[in-house]
C-alpha cells in the first residue's frame, strides 16, 4: 500500500513557469489522490492560476516567494544571494521535514549547489549525481551522472553505481539491476584510468550486480539497466541522443511528406507510429533524480510542457515514496574505503 | 585535375577479410580510373580472389604477408611482434614512398600504434587523432577524436581543431569550416578545465574559424562543420549515435509491420524512405582518418561490407589526393607554444 506524499514544487522554474506547471499540478492531483503539494512561487500569478485550474484547497499550500533563479545565474552566486528564491525555499521544505521531496525545472547547476548546501550529502557519498531514464526496448535504462561532476574518481563512479542500482530497484522495481560502466571498448584493459579502477572496485564488491564495460552502441541494446559514466560523458551522450532522435524524426517526417499518396495516408501512418513515438517521447521520461543527497530532489527539463511536467511530478512521487536517500545510506553503511 | 593515386590496402583486416575487400577493390578500380592498389595479405586466397573478380593486372600489385593482427591483440605487443603482419606492411608502403596512403579495417589501437611508430607524427603535433564524418542535414559534420586519446590536454584539443579544420576544408571543400568544442553547457565558463583552456587558445588564434562550445544535441543541428572532443567522449557519442539510429530504425520497421495495410504499402514506404536512409547509412560514411601522422592512414569499420569498404576506399583516395599531412604541417609551421 502506498503512503501519502507531500511534494514541494518550485513553480517559477523552467521556460514556461507557472502557466505550464499549475495545470500539470492540477492533472497530477487528479491522478494521484494521496498527493499533497506545496507550491513555491510568486503569489501573483500563482494564486489566480490555482483558482482557475480548480486545485482542491485542502490539497495544496502556497508559499509566496519574491525571487527567481535564472537560467544563467552562476551556481556559486545563488548560494550567497537570492535568499527568497522559489527554488531555495522549495528545497528548504524538504530540509525542514515539511515535504517528502521537491521538484524544479530551473537551473540545474543552481539546484545541485543549493541542494548540497541545504540538505547535505549522504554519509559515504563524496559527490551527488544526476540520473535519468532512457527509454530502451520498452524498459528504462538509467544513466548517471548527467552533468553534476565533470571529472570523476573511481570511487565516485563506484558510488554512482551503488546509487543507480538502488534507484533502479526501488523506484522501477527491477530485480538485481545489471550495472555497467560506459567505456570505449568492452575489454577489461580499455578506457581511462578511473574507469578501469572503478571496474576493479565493482568486480570486488557484492553491493551491485556488475556486468562489466559496455560501449556507446550497447546503451540502446538493453544490455544493462544502469549505466555509469562521468558527468561530461553522460551529459553529452544524453543530449546527443535527444538531438539525434529529434533530427531523425524530422527527416522521416519530411521524407513521408514528399509523396502525395503518403500525405493522404498520413493519419494511418501517424496511428501506426504513435505507440513507438510515445514510448520514446523524452517528455514521458521527464524527471531526473539528484542522488546522494539527504533528501529527494527531482529536476524537470527546463523546456517541459504540461504533459512532460506531469511526468516529472509522477517521477518525483515515485522517488519520494521509495525513500531512496535512506535506502542508499543503508546500502553504503559500514562500507569502508581504502585511505586515499 | 586529379592526379593518380596509389593506395596500400591491408586485405586481411576486418570481420570479413579478403572475400569482402577484394570485390570492393574491384568496384573501386572501375569507379576511379587513376587508382592503383597495393594489396597486402596472404597469397592464398588473395591471388585467386583477384583473378575471380577480374582485377586489371596492370593496376594492382600483391605483396604477400604471412601474419595477421587480430582484433584482441594488445596494441603494445604488435609493436614488438608480428613483423610480417599485413597491416604493418601496408603502412610501410606509405613510409617507403610506394603508396600515397593506406587503408585497413583491422584493430584500431594496433593501427594507431604501428602508424605512429612507422610514420611518426607531424612536427608540432603531440598526439594523432581519429576523425570521421557524421551525416547531418545533407552535409558532413567531422568529429574528432574518436578514441585514440582518452584524456586530452588543452593543447591537444587545439591541435585536433586545426587538423579537423584542414581536413574539412581540403577533403570536403568546406569554406572556412566552423569549428566547435563539444561541451556541457554552451556558456564560456562551463565544462572541464581542459575544454575551457582549449577554448581560450582557439579564441586567441586565427588558425581556425572557432564558433564556440556546442552541446550534444547541437551535433545534429548542423551548427558546426568540425566538432572537437577527447577520444573517450567522441567514441562514446559516435557509437551511441550509431546504436540509437539502428535501434530507432528497428522500432519504426516493427511498428509499420504491425498493420496489414501498411505491410501492403511497404514497397511504397521503402521507396519514400530510401533516400533518407541511404543519406544516413553509416556504410556510406565509412573511412575514418588518422590525422597528425607523417602519412595518410585511413581506418574502415571492422564490420564493413563490400559497399561500406568501397566507401572507405573512396575516402582514402580523397584524403590521399588532398595531401593532408603536408597541409596540416604547413598550417602548424611556425606556431609557437607557451613552454609547458
Amino acid at each position: 500500500m502506498s503512503t501519502s506524499v507531500r511534494l514541494a514544487i518550485d513553480v517559477m522554474g523552467g521556460d514556461f513557469g507557472p502557466r505550464c506547471i499549475i495545470p500539470a499540478v492540477a492533472r497530477s492531483l487528479q491522478m494521484t489522490p494521496d498527493l499533497h503539494v506545496i507550491l513555491v512561487g510568486a503569489t501573483d500569478p500563482v494564486a489566480q492560476l490555482c483558482q482557475q485550474h480548480r486545485l482542491p484547497p485542502e490539497r495544496f499550500q502556497l508559499i509566496p516567494t519574491t525571487e527567481v533563479i535564472l537560467a544563467d545565474d552562476p551556481p556559486a552566486s545563488v548560494l550567497r544571494g537570492k535568499k527568497d528564491a522559489s527554488m531555495r525555499v522549495a528545497i528548504q521544505q524538504v530540509r525542514d521535514g515539511h515535504a517528502d521531496g521537491c521538484l524544479s525545472a530551473g537551473n540545474t547547476g543552481a539546484l545541485m549547489v543549493l541542494s548540497r548546501s541545504l540538505l547535505g550529502t549522504l554519509e559515504g557519498i563524496e559527490r551527488p549525481a544526476i540520473m535519468a531514464a532512457l527509454p530502451v526496448a520498452g524498459k528504462s535504462c538509467f544513466l548517471l551522472d548527467l552533468g553534476a561532476n565533470v571529472d570523476c574518481s573511481a570511487r565516485q563512479l563506484f558510488e554512482f553505481a551503488v546509487m543507480g542500482s538502488e534507484a533502479a530497484s526501488e523506484v522501477s522495481g527491477i530485480d538485481r539491476p545489471r550495472v555497467a560502466l560506459l567505456n570505449i571498448g568492452s575489454e577489461v584493459n580499455k578506457g581511462s584510468h578511473n574507469v578501469r579502477e572503478a571496474a576493479k572496485l565493482l568486480r570486488e564488491s557484492d553491493l551491485v550486480n556488475y556486468v562489466g564495460h559496455i560501449e556507446g552502441d550497447a546503451l540502446f541494446r538493453g544490455d544493462a539497466d544502469v549505466v555509469v559514466c562521468d558527468g561530461f560523458v553522460g551529459n553529452v551522450v544524453l543530449k546527443a541522443s535527444e538531438g539525434l532522435a529529434g533530427y531523425l524524426q524530422g527527416e522521416i517526417r519530411n521524407a513521408l511528406r514528399a509523396s502525395l499518396l503518403l500525405r493522404c495516408l498520413a493519419p494511418l501512418l501517424r496511428g501506426a507510429l504513435k505507440p513507438t513515438i510515445s514510448r520514446h517521447d523524452p517528455g514521458c521520461y521527464n524527471g531526473a533524480s539528484l542522488l546522494g543527497l539527504n533528501g529527494v530532489v527531482v529536476k524537470s527539463h527546463g523546456n517541459a510542457d504540461e504533459k512532460a511536467f506531469s511526468a516529472a511530478i509522477q517521477q518525483a512521487v515515485r522517488v519520494s515514496r521509495a525513500g531512496l536517500p535512506q535506502r542508499i545510506a543503508a546500502r553504503l553503511d559500514g562500507l569502508s574505503w581504502p585511505a586515499a
